[in-house]
């Protein structure tokens, strides 16, 4: 289990720092029980950067693995984006008590943890006074640094900030929460860049003798919602957070967990925090943060904090299945396959063509192409490259990138209609007519979305 | 026009510097020519804090208003949201020769641009060590603040770095394009905290002897862009930045304006940039950077660079009409409303209950909501208000909030499956059938996407 740091003015229990990470995670992965789990996430982060899902890079991969956002490829990119949606919807859809916020990413409050920074140009001008003594230039610095703002590490304090406003839009009734999703900062070891994680938050406020109950019942919601887009559910697990290793403010914790060929790690953290921090953020004022439920009380807090750059690993890590296919003529090969689910692939369908004639057969796609792309079916254009590529080539790139379908268009499409229709998942061809193939695909993704 | 500042080892052209905003603001407010202009913006304020577009505060206000990002209300949020998808589907949609790309937020590259800055957990060991003299303290800080990050003030690095690898995604062929939305940082006068806001970029790469040809088909699309969500289609507007004001590696430039009350601003901003930029980011090194093309050229640059938060107030300050209506026992009133494009708009359908018995109405609705919530047709759910309000309160609310349409179930809907729908832009109430009621709503949208 990875420990956070975070270093500042910090009301939370102390806990362990993040030690030497890099260090730790080469441990691990020697550690690891079988040479395989090495091998596989090798593997692993070469689909990554071989197919667009990361941007190469030594020190990029790192990052990448260790949870944090890093420089995306396109379908990387597509992924997050599409993890992220689905998060939002599953957060602020049903019930309709959950309401989207945006708040700031600095902020001059003293009293949150954040990684406090100083702009340069506010230095420069002090270093350069001539006539200040060391004690003298000492104490300006540190003046500065008393004021300077803080770059946040989550979205807690932002979410608390806005409860008076949201209370107005609720008529003052409970529960409700508040989401928000976006960059955060945490420091990092050494004087490099801040890491930045991509983090969804929902922060729930709840009647006091029922908060108990609501992180359970969250905790179950959130495990439900990982594990619908899992190829192997039981990767993603939930476990309650033990006793030692609670935050200062909280008085239960959970943790949705995935097991990584290196061991588990969080993906989303829930704490039951009471009413502390509320009634620290404004002051005290038990009348502003009062809800009508008969005894005036205070509310508690439910913080539902999540890694979306850790939950894109996950899930390619939880997809990529290695197979054993037989070649008559060559040895066992492995065919990889990214089994991500139908709503999550970056890419649906890849458009290719056939024998034929190539002017007409990419006019063909390039309709197809327009009617796919207004029902937001998103498609590999495939019928532009001009390499020449065997359709074997072709299916092992589709099949590493997750490509859910590879449509092939082909002399008999001008003559006939029909072409051929590819599944990622079952390997299997199957003939159908130009004039269903839009309806096919939106419904096979609409069957997946609605389980 | 704003100019904007950018402080550090700056390569731009030096531009009039951001002199305290306020105070222009303020100044270009008051020299409004109609006092009528000031009114409606501070109508327009006023609606936006009271409708959940903004949350309350002075200066929250005050950075939206500067076309800053700021705490949001729940509708500003998903007015934003929404906003920036209809960007990634214009940009990244019909030629798909544009990918996403994400790149990190801070970075050590001391050639850009950035809001250079230095964790104070750097700076407190450095100032603790006693045995320093002036100098030498000067000294290392001076390098701390040479070794530190940058908060990208834009995309345009990011997207140049990545340059490389995606060319090999299409196949060293041009034009192609990448497209990155996020938070970008701008220094702030004082020692607050930096500002930030919510950018898109589109970095167009295309041979050179089109570039400006190029440039002219961005700025086009751009503006069209724009006015097809517009109310008042002709309060955006396009024009070429005077040869002045061009950027130090741009040989054209355009922008994209909106006509505030106040004065024109600019939504988006357009570069002809050459390939000087794209050659310092790859150390000049020619071979890395050439295209198929024949002439083995280094491709031109082309940066196209959005406000959406300043979007979002364009679109709710051209959205907003002030209507007189007549009341037949009170004096003329200002009814107003809140146009905002059917795809655009936070809440598509508010639900409420007429006369009738309240357990059974509410059960429909719940109903109902499910229903439009599987549309992913964002529903205001007005049947759980508790507090009696009057139709004509409700309408006058909704109004102000831009609800497209008000479902009002009543007595008669649990007797014939009636149900009244009232249209926000034209106040005609129809009747439907329930049955029918979500295939409206869907098809209202999807035909104003269309056009």
């Amino acid at each position: 289990m990875l420990y956070y740091c975070v270093r500042n003015v910090c009301k939370l229990k102390p806990s362990p720092c993040r030690v030497t990470l890099a260090l730790q995670h080469t441990r691990r992965l020697c550690s690891s029980s079988s040479g395989e789990g090495v091998d596989r996430v090798k593997t692993l982060l070469q689909l990554c950067v071989d197919r667009y899902y990361v941007s190469p890079g030594q020190s990029n991969t790192e990052l990448f693995q260790r949870g944090m956002s890093c420089c995306y490829g396109p379908l990387g990119m597509e992924l997050r984006r599409n993890l992220l949606q689905q998060w939002w919807l599953s957060v602020t859809g049903p019930t309709q008590q959950v309401f989207g916020i945006n708040t700031l990413s600095s902020s001059k409050d003293t009293a949150t943890d954040g990684l406090r920074f100083v702009e340069s140009e506010h230095l420069k001008p002090i270093l350069e006074q001539q006539e200040l003594s060391k004690e003298q230039l000492v104490q300006k610095i540190q003046t500065l640094i008393q004021r300077s703002p803080s770059l946040r590490t989550g979205f807690l304090q932002g979410a608390l900030e806005q409860f008076v406003p949201s209370l107005e839009l609720v008529n003052r009734k409970l529960p409700f929460g508040l989401a928000e999703t976006g960059l955060c900062f945490q420091p990092r070891d050494g004087s490099g860049c801040p890491a930045e994680v991509t983090q969804t938050s929902l922060v729930w406020f709840c009647p006091p003798r029922t908060s108990s109950q609501w992180l359970d019942h969250w905790s179950r919601q959130r495990l439900k919602w990982w594990r619908q887009f899992a190829l192997s559910p039981s990767e993603f697990s939930s476990s309650d957070v033990p006793e030692q290793e609670l935050e200062e403010s909280a008085t239960r914790g959970a943790r949705i967990l995935y097991s990584f060929p290196w061991g588990q790690e969080p993906l989303e953290t829930l704490w039951s925090r009471g009413s502390t921090e509320l009634l620290q953020t404004h002051k005290g004022v038990r009348t502003k943060l009062q809800c009508r439920d008969g005894r005036k009380s205070i509310p508690h807090v439910i913080s539902v904090t999540g890694n979306m750059d850790r939950g894109v690993m996950a899930f390619l890590s939880n997809s990529l299945q290695q197979l054993k296919k037989e070649e008559s003529k060559q040895k066992m090969l492995q065919r990889k396959v990214l089994k991500l689910h139908p709503v999550l692939a970056p890419v649906k369908v890849a458009l290719d063509i056939g024998r034929g004639t190539t002017v007409e057969l990419r006019q063909v796609c390039e309709g197809l192409l327009q009617e796919f792309m207004e029902a937001k079916i998103s498609t590999w254009p495939g019928y532009l490259e001009t390499k020449p590529t065997s359709m074997e080539q072709l299916n092992t790139k589709y099949d590493e990138m997750g490509v859910l379908f590879t449509v092939v268009i082909s002399e008999n499409t001008l003559e006939s209609g029909l072409l051929q229709v590819r599944s990622r998942d079952t390997t299997i061809k199957e003939t159908k007519h130009i004039s269903e193939i839009k309806n096919f695909l939106s419904r096979y993704i609409s069957a997946a979305d609605n389980i």
